[in-house]
């Protein structure tokens, strides 16, 4: 059986993930020009999730005028190229962000990459102050989720071990839109695992969902992030279907947007020991950059 | 083992889902009055789909004058009664569709419902063309998927087959956006059983989950919508990483509206045989009725 705490157990790290989930706060490509209002944010491959969490302040995807980011991810097959040449038609400043064809602020395909696009944004787009908030909820995280904190003062490490062999099922409070994709991508990045977002309609489907459950599958676990109405009447569903009901811990930060990015932080993290527990490399670099070349 | 062309196994169907299913082109609540233009269309719960298919030709969700749909699928904890009321404040009509408080155009809940709203809202803002070229579109599957027609000329009978004891994973073109989602919903709500829905960044995903993959789970199946690059792509990648790739009929419908209808017809009915070789009741109208209460 591995051990969390045993150094040896970490060979499979060979990237050296855990250093960079540790120092991620601040770690993000700086503006280094001003870029005019208003701003539109539009997202492919690995981007879509910074790209949705933009929407929420600048409330657009495309903009007329004023500057177009467009998150280039990846695997877009030409999609991008074609969104930059529309807004560009439309009389906005284009500007490319990520790798790949023309880019002008680079930020390198990764599992923690959304991080990187979201503060990049903030930082453009005048929302330095939100910006912070987010690196303080992640500051507060980086010491208790580390390898060095021992098994029993760490959450990161103790989730992992609960979920091992187990299929997490995400119940997302609403006040965090599109969050459960976000840690379902983030979960098979790093811990190589599956997991099962919920259709909108998310209680109807908790009830009838397992009615059929044969007994050969591995064991449901719900993590749960939120404790509005709805998740709670989600968890009483839930109890006595799934195996083990598990609340992920309430983020110390301010705002939805600070909130959502410390839960997926908490779920990188747990990710990370999931994968050094089957004893995988918690990076993904080598099997996507194959995947890029056949596309 | 049960017998899909057996008359006797079709009696745990205690609802008559199948008859329901066979005759669903043309159920729907015919629109009595003229709807001022424009259109805002908002849904919730099992409404949920209708109301984003709607967007596809109506372009928002909120009407600022016109006509606002407020689609009320249940379980919504008072944000319907929300909506409506905004909306009012914004100067448009508002018509409550669906079930519960002050509904004027009655759609009870059901698992087949996202047509009845959707074929209404084509009919009620202009759009009866395209809501015909819907029900043509299911009107060439009747006959071919239904109990009467035998295994091994009724292709839903086959697919179901396929499923039994495989946990689903939707691959679905872009062109189809969304119903991934809906396809989930469907398949959880007649067949009892569970599917997996990917993030956005679909590829990234396919390749990275599965690395860990253990080897208790039920066998995963890759269900094929579409045949464009990215989801000729994904099945590249998914191929040997799951235990089949099957791909769903191509329907042979109008436009991507139509097809999507058509697709989701198509697994409603193979939902619908996978319960009667599960033995449970295809419908779900008691169990919810009972959710609905405890909400």
């Amino acid at each position: 059986m591995r051990n969390l705490d045993a150094h040896e157990d970490y060979r499979v790290d060979s990237h050296k993930l855990a250093r960079q989930l540790s120092s991620l706060p601040g770690d993000f490509p700086k503006p280094k020009v001003d870029y005019p209002g208003p701003y539109g944010v539009i997202g492919y491959g690995e981007a879509w999730w910074p790209a949705q969490l933009a929407e929420l302040w600048t409330g657009r995807l495309i903009s007329e005028g004023g500057t177009q980011f467009v998150l280039q991810g990846g695997l877009d097959l030409g999609a991008a190229a074609g969104a930059a040449a529309a807004a560009k038609a439309g009389g906005a400043r284009v500007v490319r962000v990520g790798f790949g064809d023309e880019v002008e602020v680079a930020i390198e395909p990764h599992p923690l990459s959304p991080y990187r696009y979201l503060r990049f944004l903030q930082e453009a787009t005048g929302e330095a102050r939100s910006g912070r908030q987010v690196d303080s909820a992640l500051e507060k995280l980086t010491a208790e989720l580390a390898p060095e904190t021992p098994s029993e003062d760490n959450p990161a490490k103790i989730m992992a071990w609960n979920l091992l062999e187990r299929l997490p099922v995400w119940v997302v409070s609403e006040r965090y839109a599109g969050l459960a994709a976000a840690l379902q991508q983030t979960f098979a990045r790093i811990g190589k695992s599956l997991s099962i977002t919920p259709p909108p309609g998310g209680l109807e489907f908790f009830v009838t969902a397992l009615e059929a459950r044969h007994e050969q599958g591995d064991p449901l676990v719900a993590l749960v992030a939120g404790d509005d109405e709805r998740t709670r009447l989600a968890v009483e569903v839930l109890q006595g279907r799934v195996d083990t009901v598990l609340q992920l811990p309430k983020p110390d930060a301010a705002g939805a947007l600070s909130e959502m990015v410390a839960i997926w932080y908490f779920v990188a993290w747990t990710a990370y020991y999931l994968a050094i527990l089957y004893g995988r490399d918690p990076s993904d670099g080598e099997v996507l950059a194959r995947l890029r070349e056949e596309a």
